[in-house]
């Protein structure tokens, strides 16, 4: 953790803000995951050292592109880089070195203090779907995403108590123009719920509106001491870094807020069809950006991602759920951890059209590896649909009702007296049954995590009440959570403040929708 | 491997047989996994060494019963256990001592020597559903299952490349009498495909004529030095072993053929509601069962079995695909591997009444357990549905496409010169694309697992083409293999000898329904 952030808030509000902390209505939200069991590593020693040693390499022989950015190219020279007109080739031994000074893990703070979350170490923090331009449910089909919709989710993201996280772009709100949309989504997170959320990375501009929103919310001192952002910058992979999403990097690691640098790779198409070849590339990338993050500020807080599928050789679509990405996910989560740095992958990830099996095996198989493969922070963990064109109502919450299967796995097993059960065995002895054994009375409401959207009823009764599908049950469960869904409380001078800025900052600026 | 089992089959079966070999129709079926990756272990050693310590206090101050079975009381006595009524107390170390004659790892022949399978070590076995009276698919529903049902299944398997075993009960045919069930569920098995498959255990008799048909299949000799069946023995949790269940293992142990001693737990019923101490009586449950099969036959070919599921409490249904199911397949798998003794667990389980995404994510999340947690045989690997009531003709499919993920997955990392990849990534270099390069033009082809089932195509493809969800995908796959389908080819002096054989077995006895 950063001396920063060790600091505990300071901010201000004054009375309005604590009464209406005090009044707000409780939502179940559970602690982030912090893991109790160890991590799957599926690449040995010397397979990492070979694939470590290739992207120091890459990194000095081939290099990387800082495309459009002349004061990143003055940087990497003064830092001890070969420049070779946007080629920049960094000596072996440099990224890593420069990659030292960040954090292994820090805190990202919330409004509510109490959904603080800490990424890095053995913790997994869980964020939704990002990015998706449509919206799916079972009343409306596939369709554009609005505003509205992008309020819905932040809502069911409030109301999930697996997720920690409120997220970004948890769809595009394509009704808002292009350059005003970023500050109805940050509205949206800062006012309906109280989770911690990301910033806007689609221009520097808007990265700064982002830290301007978080110092109304917060308290400008309190955001130049804490991270209360994470936010997703994408390098154009292979090895290119573009100057939008490097000049969003820049104002928020000035700002000490935390950025994902994260290779956006589809296998077979923007690295080698290989899997120690793609992870190659992964890390070479990670080093480079990361590096670059702490030539803006040393101690800046910053996560190696890893957002990798692979392509179907057949029909050039990208696929999601297979061994080869799950292969990737638990080999960067390797190099992450020898790196020292918190680690993003993972998601809800599929392929399919429908919240259907199809959707559910390829997201099950990427929750599980991401849970054992060591994930720190995981964005997409619910929600996700079609290949992250489309974000789901139903898939919303059937995703974010597995994500408790996670939290109690990673709790690891107990041999303490109470869990060895000795007493029970003795007492129920051969041919009877533990029902109503003292044991299975004390302990059963914890023992068992439950689901909150699958049915468990006999076959009878399931018949009786409609024989209702996974994605019928969803739905009935998104209706009800947004019908009881209560705003948590913020101080009103904060909110007016925030919807100030924002009608400010649209009125400055003529609508674009490119 | 056992001496008997290492020798190569010197059977005969003439001219005819070989000819018939020569000209079958080809089915492509994997080798089974061969694991190339380590196996994720939750336990502790201390954890492990409380578990193995309470298990052996259970075998020895509770001890377990042994129901309508003087003979195996006897044995026991003559072991050295105390003999109470029909509770057998077996002093702390006898029992694992006992096990030590077991073998690590056994081959079970096939037929088609080909699909031969070794089952133990870093090996995986996938072997189909077991036991549902339902049968469910998308045109005919739910409805009781039949012969007729029964060879679609084991068509079905024998054409699934992921499949390495023609499974035992498929579907209970319940238009069969239960005391002549097994001649005709054996006679498909042998006839319609070739791989290696259970014998019958729902009578010591019916175990015996399981033998006699083998006997037939394989020739006398080769099945007296050779294992060709892998039964299922359950034992009656808690702590219970039935004089029915002991009955079939004694026949097969005493003929070298391999039993898997399984526990049946739904945790909070019969075992207590905590994992270490479910743990612990599935340990001493084993134990005690494996043990008893080496008294009747040292070096008997067995597998430490765990089917463990937990209860929902509010229903009191059994739930899979469960955090807690997973802990338990992972500390069972350690137990078992400590035992030196080959494992099974898992499968793709699950609750749902249908084959949505309820089902797959349950299924996937055992299937994940099961691949990491070490398990070496794998029933119920496809077709399981509402909790083991139903098997599904789509959800057969579904999953068995599903098994090529961890065939993938299993193979590990490679890091050779080819999968470095250095050389594409130089010549891709910054903002270039792999797609046409000679790395991916070599390699494209077995990079990445592809689906057999699942929709790639892009939204409206697949929107014209009538927007089908996974199950409608797969009523239309089984449809096709059910039309492609040849059988295997095999002697027809063999053929009608075991046809024989069954004729006259069903005509020596009266139909019984119960």
């Amino acid at each position: 953790m950063t001396e920063a952030n060790s600091k505990r808030r300071t901010r201000g509000g004054g009375g309005a803000a604590r009464r209406a902390e005090r009044t707000a209505v409780s939502v179940e939200t559970a602690k982030y995951i912090e893991r109790n069991i160890p991590n799957f590593e599926i690449l040995t020693p010397e397979a990492l050292e070979i694939i470590e040693a290739n992207a120091e390499k890459v990194l000095a022989e081939i290099g990387v592109n800082f495309v459009n950015n002349p004061v990143a190219l003055e940087r990497w020279r003064e830092a001890g880089a070969e420049i070779d007109g946007e080629r920049v080739r960094i000596p072996e031994g440099l990224a890593r070195k420069l990659c030292e000074t960040a954090p292994s893990s820090f805190v990202q703070h919330a409004r509510n203090p109490a959904r603080n979350v800490e990424i890095g170490g053995k913790n997994l923090v869980l964020a939704p779907v990002y990015g998706p331009p449509f919206v799916r449910d079972a009343e409306g089909g596939r369709r554009y995403a609005t505003m509205a919709d992008f309020r819905k989710f932040v809502k069911l993201g409030y109301m999930s108590k697996w997720l920690h996280h409120s997220g970004g772009t948890v769809c595009e709100p394509t009704d808002v123009p292009v350059n005003k949309r970023h500050l109805d989504m940050l509205l949206a997170h800062m006012t309906l719920s109280d989770k911690p959320f990301m910033g806007s990375v689609t221009e520097p501009s808007r990265a700064q509106d982002s830290v301007e929103m978080c110092e109304i919310l917060f308290g400008k001192e309190f955001v130049q001491q804490n991270t209360v952002m994470t936010s997703l910058i994408n390098v154009n992979s292979p090895l290119t870094f573009d100057d939008v999403m490097m000049g969003a990097l820049e104002v928020y690691a000035k700002n000490n807020q935390a950025c994902i640098v994260s290779p956006f790779i589809v296998g077979g198409a923007m690295a080698p069809v290989s899997v120690a070849g793609t992870l190659t590339q992964v890390l070479a990338e990670v080093m480079a950006g990361i590096a670059y993050s702490q030539l803006i500020k040393p101690g800046a807080p910053v996560i190696f991602g890893a957002f990798v599928t692979s392509i179907d050789m057949n029909s050039g679509a990208p696929t999601f759920g297979t061994p080869e990405a799950s292969q990737i996910l638990y080999g960067a989560g390797q190099l992450a951890r020898r790196m020292g740095l918190p680690f993003r992958s993972g998601g809800g990830l599929c392929a399919s059209k429908l919240p259907d099996a199809q959707a559910a095996y390829e997201t099950t198989n990427t929750l599980n590896a991401a849970l054992l493969g060591g994930v720190n922070f995981m964005l997409h963990a619910c929600g996700w649909l079609e290949g992250g064109l489309v974000s789901s109502f139903e898939k919303f919450v059937m995703d974010a009702d597995q994500l408790g299967v996670l939290h109690k796995l990673a709790q690891g097993v107990s041999v303490d007296e109470d869990a060895q059960a000795m007493g029970a065995i003795a007492e129920v002895g051969p041919g009877g049954h533990y029902l109503g054994c003292e044991h299975t009375q004390e302990n059963f409401k914890t023992a068992f995590w439950r689901s909150e959207v699958f049915d468990y009823k006999p076959f009878e009764t399931w018949d009786e009440e409609g024989a209702r599908d996974t994605q019928t049950l969803a739905s009935n469960r998104v209706a009800r959570l947004l019908e009881t869904y209560q705003q948590p409380a913020l101080d009103p001078a904060i909110q007016a403040a925030l919807e100030a800025y924002v009608a400010a900052k649209k009125e400055s600026m003529p609508d674009a929708f490119m």
